[in-house]
């Protein structure tokens, strides 16, 4: 998958992925009022509305993209008809030939680590059938409880040829917590990105890894030492735009290549028509405001690797 | 919500929770096989007989344990239907009295830990109605991301007179490789305790507070220093029975007052009709052979604390 990745980033000119993250402030009001109008006030219409923006976000973009990453946290917000609404976007997503990068950031002992492997990329047996209950393409990965919850993951990528991406640097302010602080001298998001990068040597597809890690774009220093330290790895970037990360920030997550780093928008691309900027294309052109966002984002990202 | 928690194990005599951890292997053959006769093999059939499992374990377990733990991914593993089973395990346990510490682990960056916060603690709004999406009493949360992922649990906490345990020393045999390492000369999870001690001080119950930690059965070292560390944080202690934890294991978990530990067993408990020990119950008797279990392991940790 990893493979299917690097083609479609190359095919499509955008080292880029859109963050599927649906929010009610995010959702243009008509299409909650219809669901709501025809459902009520319920879950369900907000399951129904969230499928319908993103929906149509996908059929604007497909072709633009090589990659969408649904936040499950915001579907699970809704209960069951969120979570409804987030396997239905796995699904047309993959019919649309987008990798799908599952954000769900699990991470447990074990045997539970395999019980999440299983429900995001791998398949369950009923009887002589088989399922793949939500079937993303990638998923990302805590890394807290150490080698025992990561290989579960990595065992079901080596089966469905699938990927991970392991969290090393978060985008977040208070990152640094517990992810700087000085072990041996160095930063324990070292001491992880060197472990990924023994496993990611383990586990090539053609000439890449499909052991990932996240690292934030809101710390280009720390990226431009964790590219040198993971050089097989692909580099999944948070952070961009609304959460402050530039494109000049981003050269540093890139190999030599061009390659190595996806760079992740949500609300700068799904909401962009709520951004002065894009305010011409108005509420029922959101998912042209996204695209003419994504073309925003492809030129400045490219400005910056040239 | 601690204070309810206090009281129901003062009440039924036994700080332990019951883990309904369901997998294929321990729920009886009967259920599944009626299940998938009725509806196919399916992952609705899976769900359902999750649901007849679960529901026999808590109608006969109920009025013997204060809490339940179910380990969301066993349910996860199933998509949808097996979600569909979560969400009524919970409002069935919260029914008949017991408190429900949902194992999730979820963690992220801020308004996502808070999508997960109101997904499982809290609720969200769709026009003028209020929905509780899981509503769990107690989550577990992952600390990697720092105190951006854990406040919006504890702002919902606040709000809704819930509680959260934060991962401090996992059970398993990896829990070392990043939470043992050094930082000014102490291991990273007592750091993660001292931060946790200083935002349970702030947020109390009437003698314990409503943040508590994770701490295995299987380092009880560990657990007697974190103890201290930690005066009133409640203690989770997972990884008695199946995963090696032994009753006399356990005392350096509990306070002088008796209190703050409550012990977690999973399969020891709910699968012990398939334990040697308790094989007189038979396959049917499932339910009856986990109350004999759950007796036993009050018994064993009564000992350890007398």
């Amino acid at each position: 998958m990893i493979d299917k990745l690097i083609q479609e980033i190359k095919k499509k000119e955008a080292p880029i992925v859109v963050g599927l993250d649906p929010t009610e402030k995010l959702i243009p009001d008509y299409i909650i009022g219809k669901k709501t109008s025809e459902l009520g006030e319920t879950l369900e219409a907000m399951g129904e509305a969230i499928w319908e923006y993103n929906k149509g976000l996908i059929d604007v973009l497909y072709e633009h993209i090589p990659a969408v990453k649904p936040q499950i946290a915001m579907y699970e917000r809704y209960g069951i008809p969120g979570l409804i609404a987030f396997e239905r976007t796995v699904r047309y997503c993959k019919e649309k030939g987008l990798v799908v990068i599952a954000d769900v950031k699990r991470g447990d002992i074990g045997s539970t680590s395999a019980a999440y492997a299983d429900a995001h990329l791998g398949s369950v047996i009923v009887g002589g059938k088989i399922y793949k209950p939500f079937d993303a393409d990638f998923a990302t990965v805590n890394p807290y409880l150490g080698s025992d919850g990561i290989m579960p993951f990595v065992d079901v990528c080596d089966k469905e040829k699938k990927g991970i991406f392991v969290l090393v640097k978060t985008s977040n302010p208070s990152s640094g917590e517990y992810q700087d602080r000085l072990i041996d001298g160095r930063p324990l998001y070292e001491h992880v990105a060197e472990n990924i990068a023994a496993l990611a040597s383990e586990h090539m597809g053609s000439s890449y890894s499909y052991i990932g890690a996240v690292v934030g774009a809101t710390y280009p220093e720390q990226g431009r030492i964790l590219r040198k330290l993971m050089p097989k790895s692909y580099i999944l970037v948070p952070g961009y735009g609304a959460q402050g990360g530039k494109g000049a920030d981003l050269v540093h997550f890139f190999n030599e290549d061009g390659l190595g780093a996806i760079i992740n928008s949500s609300r700068g691309i799904i909401g962009a028509y709520q951004n002065e900027k894009y305010a011409q294309y108005g509420e029922e052109g959101f998912a042209d405001a996204a695209l003419a966002a994504v073309k925003d984002m492809k030129e400045d990202i490219a400005q910056a690797l040239a």
